[in-house]
Order: structure tokens, then sequence, then C-alpha cells
């Protein structure tokens, strides 16, 4: 199977696949440690003090739909959402569709908000008690400054809501130090595991006062949380072997060093990929000081010979999967650098890059000039 | 790995197992072909006609809670829940979330409904347009009489509702012969896949006047359904392992003879089951003539050496994992007869059970009376 260079599901380690190869019990004792210890390397990972962690079946957008309907205002306050692609625009919509009150500083889809605009904002209308923001906006690849608007949002003492979907195990965040208060991940990003869950970490008291404030069940947080304190068990049927894979995954993360080794490594990607690219000239949409490491997006060539579909068909035949582009002013694809893969496999693909576009005929790699 | 002997997650067979250790790209055609042949297969097998097959990422509760959103009505008309059961109380739990208007037929968790009971119901107020029915109820292995049901339901026009979670797959359901309207089962039952995703199988008509009508985003199968038809993909990250786990689980379905062929192992399973329970002594909650193919609930031994943990634990030792009681009246346990397992699995599983009982020094397997 081809090396999967996305925004996930990602490639994951022969351990995390092999651990799957057996059914478990979901009421069984066995599983239950797992559960539990799944939940306590979580914390652990996200430097959580006062926080819970609550693993929730489905996918990561099931998470950010499940921490907005739990910890978000429904009545009289506000939600500030700062947004800048299409994960953003997601969580607009589901604010739209569960009828919350919240005002948005879009940005776009390749800028950063700054922590000013946010400050800004939060002074401008005292209903806002709660901002929302996207870690790595993997639309783009840009990698947002939680740092900065954290403190802000902390010293206002507003409720933070960071989905960290993409970022959460590479990207180095201390949920205690940055008083972040929910954070949104999920099985299948940094820590490497299989898709079938996401986990949202969030401040203790917040998810005790949020009994009974979710507009679904199944997506109920508080309840989610009550009975897997109370019996170790998820409410309803748990995706039982990516559970256990996800368990060998955090294991492996630990043992590569965690959050920091894994960024060495994808950082390594990043540059052995971004050089290449330059070398064959391909142009990238964000200025390098601003790409992160987890996606890169190239500007598609100018050059009619280029044709997005070929240019993948060929590269999956050499082995790789590569990502179409999400920005809406300009043509674009996207190549991940995450996931169970090294700077070697940058250079394979480097090379099946340079092999596709003289299949192709692509004689300039130069992009077309932005539309207005 | 023990054989599990629940109702869910099941024993899946090798191929199902195998077919995890790749991973697969959300984006790539080759996912996009399981995904429309796993959604064509599914509607073969529910005898659906003019319906629509949405694939939803979670457990099959899930799939409860969204076509409970999408298809009951939120004002003016309401839905009959007719209950027996663990399941039938959930969805009344759901609807309760949700706010929308019910009724309900509780038949407490031992007992079936009657078509006559329904339609009574049915007769008495105009107000209700919807009947939602548990086809088999886990909480005690009843499988509640849809086909009198389905009549009673078609003869007033109205929609209905099928929780066929632990049926679908083995049990005969034949949609457009019984107008059923709407049928959600999971992965992970009788198909023999693995957790992580539901499906519901829902009259075209009725799906396409449901756009909107969802209380979340994450469970709207309309939104669902109409990013699936056109792209191909799912809305969100899929569990792509469970959805090719569960290619395969289809195609081993196809190979063993399809529902028919299923539910004849399981009856095996059953009579064998029962056969050697009953000379060892053990009672069922029910008449042999209401027990289900798919769980059977035995009634807890007075004797004071049997102790519930003690008697899972030396099952398990064994290699065989069975399931707690969930009936509220009597104390009980439950052992699986679904899942990949045959009657040589029942057989070996009775040895077990016998030397159980002899470790734990159980002279007397007769149940306590009772409780009122």
């Amino acid at each position: 199977m081809p090396y999967l260079l996305t925004p996930g599901p990602l490639t994951t380690s022969r351990g995390v696949k092999l651990a799957m190869l057996a059914d478990w019990g979901s009421w069984d004792q066995e599983l239950r440690e797992v559960t539990a210890d799944i939940r306590r390397r979580l914390l652990k990972i996200a430097g959580a003090d006062h926080h819970e962690c609550v693993l929730l079946q489905g996918a990561g957008s099931y998470g950010i739909e499940a921490a907005l309907g739990s910890f978000t205002p429904a009545a009289r306050h506000k939600t500030l959402l700062v947004i800048n692609g299409a994960y953003g625009d997601r969580a607009v919509k589901m604010m739209t569709r569960l009828n919350r009150p919240f005002s948005v500083i879009d940005k776009g889809d390749s800028a950063k908000p700054l922590a000013a605009e946010v400050e800004k904002a939060i002074a401008a209308d005292a209903t806002i008690t709660t901002v929302f923001v996207v870690h790595c906006e993997t639309t783009s690849g840009l990698v947002n400054p939680i740092e900065e608007i954290a403190a802000v949002v902390k010293a206002k003492n507003k409720v933070f809501i960071l989905d960290a979907m993409s970022s959460f195990g590479a990207l180095a965040i201390d949920m205690a130090k940055l008083s972040v208060d929910v954070l949104i991940s999920s099985a299948n990003k940094c820590i490497e595991g299989v898709p079938g869950f996401c986990y949202v970490i969030a401040g203790r008291e917040l998810l005790k006062a949020s009994e009974g404030k979710s507009h679904s069940l199944a997506l109920d947080l508080f309840d989610q949380w009550a009975y897997m304190e109370k019996t170790g068990q998820f409410r309803y049927t748990p995706p039982t072997h990516a559970l256990v894979a996800f368990h060998q995954a955090l294991k492996e993360h630990e043992m590569a060093g965690g959050a920091p080794g894994r960024l060495q490594r994808y950082e390594k990607n990043r540059l052995v990929l971004l050089k290449g690219m330059r070398e064959l000239g391909f142009a990238t949409l964000l200025p390098e000081s601003e790409m992160g490491p987890i996606i890169q997006t190239f500007l598609t060539p100018a050059d009619p010979a280029f044709e997005f579909q070929r240019f993948y068909d060929a590269l999956k035949e050499r082995g790789f999967v590569i990502y179409p582009g999400k920005i809406t002013k300009r043509s674009s694809f996207r190549i991940g650098t995450i996931g169970q893969v090294d700077e070697n496999v940058m250079r394979a693909l480097l090379v099946a890059i340079r092999e596709a576009l003289k299949e192709m005929g692509v004689k300039n790699t130069a992009p077309a000039e932005a539309k207005e």
C-alpha cells in the first residue's frame, strides 16, 4: 500500500496495525484498562492539570460539534470564532445549526489571525465569553499563534476552546500554562492511530457544569464522561480495534520522544520536501516562515500539461498518495508531512514527483498568477 | 484471544481482521469504490427498492439518534415509541433530549408488543405519524413481531422506523415488502465487521425531505448522503480500516449464504447452547418460543457459590467472553450466539461452563424466585 501524505488518515506503523488483529470485548476489564491508560496518557501529553479526558466515537468533527454543544453559551452570551479556512467554516456551520450566538473573525484561507484582533473583538463586545480557534488549519497548513491568542483570552478571563485536531501530539501545547479550557483532537492525526474516535480534553469544572447542555445525547460530553468515570466503559459500543491501535500508537509516541520527538521528525520531513520542491520549481502558497510542519500547500503549475488527477495517479503508482487543494482563491495541491513517514520517504517522493512531471510532459512548474 | 459471546463487538473472521493491515486514503478512488460497494450490498440485503443507504461514523446509537433527528416530526405530530428494553429506553431519552413529541408503548423488559396494541395506539391519537420499533431487544434477546407491526403501520400509512441493530444480516427483513421506511444497523453486528460506523437505510423521498431537519450537523443524514452522492466520500474522516474490514465481511456474508445462511448458523448455535444449558440446570428468562437467535438470557443461579464475576473470569480463562445481564427485575447473564462462532464453539463453551461451575463449587443452578 502507498504512503499516505495527507492530513489524515495517515500512514500508521506496523505495530499499530498489528494491534487490530484481535477482537476485544467492550465490557471486559482489559479494554477498560486500555481505555483508562489512553485517557491518562492524553492528559499527560496535553499538559493538563485540572482537566478530564473524554473519548468519543466518530470523526474529529464530532468532537468539535460535541465541544461546541457542551461548552458554548446557548443564549445571552456569545462565542467568538477565530477562523481562517475550511475547519473554521465548519465550526460556523455547526454553531448555526445549533442556534448558538457567535461572532466571527474571518481571515480568509491563508492569513493568520493576530492576538490584537482577538483582543479588540473581545473588548468591543462584552457578551463574548468563549473563544474558539483552530491550531493548525490544514486548508493551507498555517499554524495559528495560539500562545499569543491564549494570553489575551486568559487576560480577559474567557473560555478558550482549541481545535488541535492536526497539531496535538506534535506541536507543543501546554493546556495548564496556556489556560486552554478545551482541546479537541482525533485518533488518526499526530499520535498516528487509525480513525474511529476523537477526544476532548476539558476543564473539570467546565465539564461538570455542562450537564444537560448538549443538543445531542450521542455527542453529550458530560454524559459520556460521567458514564466512563463510573464504569470505565463507553456509553455505546466503542471502536475496539481503533482503541487498541491507538494505545499502541501512544506507546510508540512516547518511545519516539513524545511530542518533541515527533515534531523533530515532521520538521525534517517538511524541510526535505520544501527544499526538493523548490528545486523542482514549485511555489508554495505561504511564505516559509508561516508554514507549519503538518501539511504543505503547493500552487498548481500554470503549464497546461499539469493535470492534478494525472499527477496524483502517477504518484500513487509509485507508492505515494497526496491530497487535493482546498483554498478557494488559487489552484493548489497539498502534501502531508505527518504520519509514519520520514525524510527518506520524502526523498523517494521527490524522485517520484520528478518522474511524474516528466511523464506528463510538464516543462514549467511555476504557478499561474493569483485570481482576483 | 477469547471468543466474544456478547451482543457486540463480536468475534470477526481472520479475513476481516487482515483487511485492516493497510492504510487507505480517504480521498482515494479505491476507498470510494469500497464505500459505494458497501452501500450497494447493504441495500440488496435489506430488500430495499426506493431507499438510499447512508453510512455514518460512530456507534450504532449515533445512527438511532441521527434517524430520530432526521425523520421524526419536530412539532404538531408525534412519534410512537414501541419499547421493551434498554434500547427502547435510550430512544425515549434521545427524543426527550431532542425535544420531539412522542408517546410510548412500554412492555417492560421481557414482553413482546402486539400489533393490536400498536394499532389501538395509532387509532387513539391522530397526531401519531411515525412508529419506532426495536427488532431484537438484546436486553432480553426477544425478537419483536415486526411483520405484524409493519402491516398495521402500513395500513395506517405511517412512517416506520426499525432499529435492526442486532438483527440485520441474519433475521429476514424485506424493507420493500414490509414497507419499512427507515432501518438502522451497525458494522459490528450480524454482518460481522468491526465497530466504527453504522448505517441508515431510508426511503429516498423521506431522506430528501429531511434536509435541514436534523438537530445536529455531524448526525445530519441528509447532509451526509448528499455529500456522499456528490463526491463518493464521507463528509468527515471515515473509519477507513473499519470500512475495508466491513467490505470483506460483506463478501464473506454473501459467500456464506447471505442472511439465510447466517441465520441457520446462529439458530444452530442457539439450539446447541440452550440444550446444553438446560442439561446443566440453567433456566432461561424467556420461554423457548420467544427466544431469538441473537443472544440468550439465563437466570442467575440462587446458589450463593455462584458469583458472576468469578464465572466470567473462569470462562474468559478458558477462551470465552460472556456478558452481564441487563433486565431490571431478575438477576441474569447473557450469552451471545452471533459473530464468527459455530456450534463447535458452543460445545466447547458448555465444557468450560461445566468446569467453571465445578471450580466455583456451584451445586444448584436453579434461579432465585422472581422479585416482585
